[in-house]
């Protein structure tokens, strides 16, 4: 079926409309059609061709929400109608180690929502800044929240997920003290998961501005990054800091305010490396530097799951699909509290 | 009371014969006449001043055995004539969260055996390069190997206790892959220990002549890093590798080959950082990258009764005090297999 799409024909032009084609639904297959679907650093990243091998035309997009539209023979527990998500995978080879732990994620055949080799055409993933998506129905997430929260959902598949991962990896939870570097898409969503998890969350920002924001989003501190005594104040106290920023930057004054066998975890994939952090850092306290790429399938339930119980959406700022290109710029600049959700109904006019 | 020692009075000077005294034996002290003092790579950094802050006359050591010659009134469980051992602490705050989980070596009033500050003269430790030296009883480790061992048991107190160290903590055991970087003093007592943990051990190398040495100490496998095949036929199969190198070299080469969850753990510490390494690596398989700093005293005590057991030393070749300006030059070029012993009997007619 052709559909409408949203993407690049190369890294220096902008999106625009364009059709696209998806595979007709097979036995394990769920057919979606796409309500909202988020805005991703990575996607800019991708289309841009600033991470290598983009292929062209890209159809960024793996914050996926929507309905079923179409079900295979043997889908089991999916049917038309309901309110489901599609994250940032939708394919894994399904028998490695990984596969067999619900951490499709780290899986050497995970195929990504956009951008990854597939048999459909035209030979790569198309993601969701699209009408409908086709996913076979292991990578389909059910949605629990009231459906007049569905586009505030969407970014709980990538954004929500990359954070609630390493939370739960690292133990965040009462008795813990959890950083949160950098509030934005990722990390607006760090500071609500460990709230609710019941860590004392602190919140690091580069920015002055955001320091009552954070607070309003669960932190029970804030601290700017540019003020080196309101850092030196955390000195070796913190087990966990997440680290969502994606900019090179200095790790050292993070991995110092780690207590013995803490841990900073980078969520962030930097397009050049970190300056190189100092190893007396880690050999002093046992510190680790770690990184925790998005989620396994079971876990993104457990999260979307967690998430409805405890009323968590992320804080979004609605765009139509011809708003896309300047989003892309606005988000460059921060300039967004704290997620760009697309409301795919606007594709079927798109020119 | 005034003994022999050799020490250094500045970075660019040899080490030489000089007198220090030790101080009085109180409650809790045990005076230990020093038989051996293995030679540390750290010993080398801190008296050349290659490292911040040394003290002057710095007399270094901190692989220490010997007999026991005096008690406090107070000591339990150690008495006159005791094969004991001293390792790179002599004290510590002794209530901290560290030090109450036997966790000295993270406490941060941790006390080195040389070059950190102490009520007792000079002002500073004085290490193992010396006839004597008093230690609070917390501090000393009873040595369960024969007698005619004693030499070879001195390194496990500082390259035993910070290769075993992460290995316990990483579990390295049966049906786990553990690699050790370098096969220096560190490194060649690694891959003994990760051997007799029962772990599969493969070896790193950058010398295509240390191949054989490093199966008989215990390898199952030996990879000369230099040659990119060998490396890359590990990829994504190691749960832990130790790397006891301190010069800076690149880590990603070895992130490459940790399986998910894997750690690459270091143990030495560079003058000058690593080049940074790859956040990829660290994100696509949930990798991480640490520290560790030498163990905790009851580790120590655990470390050197598995070596008794086991049949358990170091590879050592035995020298005389006017013998250690020689065997640092040699240290630096790598032509010692594996650790350089002082016979600390030869003090007392050094010049």
């Amino acid at each position: 079926m052709v559909i409408k799409a949203y993407g690049a024909y190369a890294g220096d032009k902008p999106l625009e409309s364009l059709e696209i084609t998806r595979r007709a639904v097979s036995e394990h297959d769920v057919q979606i059609d796409i309500a909202y679907c988020g805005i991703c650093h990575s996607d800019l990243h991708q289309v841009r061709a600033e991470w290598a091998g983009t292929r062209f035309p890209c159809v960024p997009g793996h914050e996926i929400v929507g309905r079923i539209s179409a079900v295979g023979a043997h889908v089991s527990g999916l049917k038309l109608g309901d309110l489901v998500g599609v994250g940032c995978i939708v394919d894994s080879c399904k028998h490695c180690e990984e596969c067999d732990a619900g951490l499709e994620n780290y899986c050497d055949g995970m195929v990504g929502t956009y951008n990854f080799p597939t048999p459909d055409a035209p030979g790569w993933t198309l993601g969701g800044y699209s009408q409908q998506i086709v996913v076979h129905e292991r990578y389909v997430l059910r949605i629990r929240h009231p459906e007049e929260q569905l586009a505030a959902v969407a970014p709980l598949l990538c954004a929500g997920i990359t954070t609630y991962s390493p939370l739960r990896h690292w133990n965040a939870g009462p008795g813990k003290k959890v950083g949160i570097v950098g509030i934005g898409g990722l990390g607006h969503m760090g500071v609500k998961l460990a709230h609710a998890m019941g860590a004392h969350v602190v919140a690091f920002t580069t920015s002055e501005s955001k320091r009552e924001a954070a607070k309003t989003l669960g932190a029970d501190e804030v601290v700017v990054s540019r003020n080196a005594d309101e850092l030196a104040a955390h000195a070796k106290s913190f087990d966990l800091i997440v680290d969502t920023v994606a900019a090179p930057h200095d790790l050292d004054a993070y991995l110092a305010l780690l207590k013995r066998d803490g841990a900073l975890t980078l969520v962030g994939a930097p397009a050049s490396p970190h300056p190189s952090p100092e190893v007396f850092h880690l050999i002093f306290k046992r510190r680790s530097i770690a990184g925790s790429m998005i989620g396994g399938i079971p876990e993104t339930q457990e999260m979307l799951d967690f998430c409805a119980e405890h009323g968590i959406v992320s804080d979004i700022e609605l765009i139509g699909i011809d708003e896309v290109n300047a989003s892309y710029e606005r988000l460059l600049k921060g300039d967004v509290k704290y997620r760009f959700v697309i409301d795919n109904a606007t594709l079927a006019a798109a020119a």
